[in-house]
């Protein structure tokens, strides 16, 4: 049976490489997703997810993830998540409750204790050092001091025909107390029913919720459609109805997978992402938009963006 | 032009009373909304919205909120929210915010207080003896502590086309600490498009994010469907999805309205609900679950089952 793995961003790779791995050997899709997000959460340079994960602007990392079930729409979601080590992982548990499966503040870490899951502080010295680097930038200027909103999400079907979903974010840097974004929301930020496929977003998650573009990728496959036309098309027409109803659009961009390993994505920026299926090796391919609204130009990222990429995320801070 | 409100529950009446008297004059649907969501609000006697909502299982009034403009999207959000007086005003301002439109726990406070909004402590006497009660039956039972989660959601079509909506909730009574609900998730707890329609739910929230209702049903309005046959289908078909897949459905009751001010309700619930158009003096409804999953039996609230919610609302707490 076919299996396979996709996810946003370059950071995913390392955990769809382990998850695909574990999906080869007959592991289910709920766990290859847990165990793939956690690493990237562990990952102290990826500096838009879990530890590492660059702070609002009080300074303090505030953590977003959810989980999907696709076999019985199960969902697990915590916003705003101050101390857990691993978001992805109290989101799944939380997928289990029948009531109170979607926390926020600080009864995130409350349940998180009790279940006995670890906790620790989540900022780094280097996130903590880019903060006060932005604090002082935009004192000295006029800078926005919103950059940088890298969800790490992703989809996964296993040989039983199971799929799941996950995603895992620090947000917005510099964001408001509180502020959440697509991220931990059902139907915008993921969506997976195992009878059809998943998909996931990716970018300015204030945009992403009006539109509902994972639950509407979703939908499109279940109407037959292959997954790359699906995921272009509900963001196509959305971004289109978004500039003619608002004036203007933000980051989207999103990948969808099949319950038949068949994938696709659609980005209205440049876009990392990530595949591995029992057809093909852990890829890492960029995406970049085509100009008439069709579907993006994709590439596999060559060694040498991938040793600028990795000289980028791990530069000294001054 | 044709004007309209639909609203969950009888609650809300007095609202809509108010919010198409405002549009009659040519209010607009956003104005409405938050004038009569407000009204709920403020009544100390609904004990599931607002001022007199039931508190979290540690005795915390802990309120979600949302608003929608259906002209672009803009939506504001709030969850968790302990000491704003009015969630669903603050919902309208942060719509009109590009980032952090959506706050959850300390931060709703934060902003809301920078902004000049009121605060006060949301917990009332009565709502305070409640929750001492069930505490009691508690310990003295197997009752499970979960009841009672009555959101108020509402949808507007104004003179000039505009449409809106908004929900207010206190979400589950006896809730964890931080459990937020579907009422400020869009596509699930409401979603609105002034060319086609809105619509809100209220139910159990944790399976109402399962299935995105709220956008499904405005979807399928957008396909040229009538409400009725908009929100009977979504609900219907998703609900014999979770039946299936997962072997029971929550509570699930929806209205919609399209942006000709017809109108339509959904539920599997005895559920009551208020609409008030151009055509139609404000009128309380109740809705009866078919058994075959055609639409639901309607009849006018008689003057009796009034009387008696009231005494009931009302009635002394020992």
């Amino acid at each position: 049976m076919s299996y396979g793995m996709i996810a946003t961003w370059r950071m995913a790779c390392d955990g769809i490489t382990k998850g695909t791995t574990d999906l080869a050997n007959g592991g289910s899709a709920q766990t290859a997703i847990v165990a793939a997000i956690k690493m990237v959460e562990d990952y102290p340079f990826y500096k838009s997810v879990g530890y590492g994960g660059l702070p609002n602007e009080e300074g303090l990392v505030e953590l977003d993830a959810a989980f999907m079930n696709g076999d019985n729409f199960d969902i697990g979601a915590v916003a705003g998540s101050r101390s857990v080590k691993n978001p992805i992982a109290v989101a799944e548990k939380l997928s289990h409750e029948r009531f109170n499966s979607f926390l926020v503040g600080d009864g995130v870490a409350k349940y998180a204790i009790k279940e006995g899951f670890e906790i620790q502080n989540m900022l780094t010295e280097r996130a903590k050092k880019t903060w006060e680097n932005r604090l002082a930038e935009m004192r000295n200027s006029n800078l926005s001091p919103y950059d940088g909103h890298d969800t790490v999400g992703m989809v996964a079907l296993d040989q039983n025909g199971s799929m799941a979903c996950g995603t895992s974010s620090s947000g917005l840097f510099m964001k408001k107390e509180g502020r959440i974004g697509d991220s931990p929301l059902s139907g915008s930020g993921f969506y997976v029913d195992s009878e059809i496929g998943g998909a996931t977003a990716t970018g300015l998650g204030e945009d992403l919720m009006k539109g509902c573009l994972s639950y509407e990728t979703v939908r499109l496959m279940g109407t037959g459609l292959q997954p790359q036309e699906a995921v272009n098309q509900a963001m196509q027409d959305f971004a289109k109805q978004l500039e003619r109803r608002k004036g203007k659009c933000g980051a989207f961009s999103l990948v969808a997978m099949n319950n038949k390993g068949e994938w696709g994505v659609a980005t209205n920026v440049e876009f990392s992402f990530a595949v591995a299926t029992d057809q093909l090796a852990p890829t890492i391919y960029l995406a970049y938009p085509s100009e008439d609204g069709s579907y993006p130009k994709i590439e596999v990222a060559s060694q040498e963006w991938l040793d600028a990429y990795q000289a980028r995320i791990t530069a000294p801070i001054q």
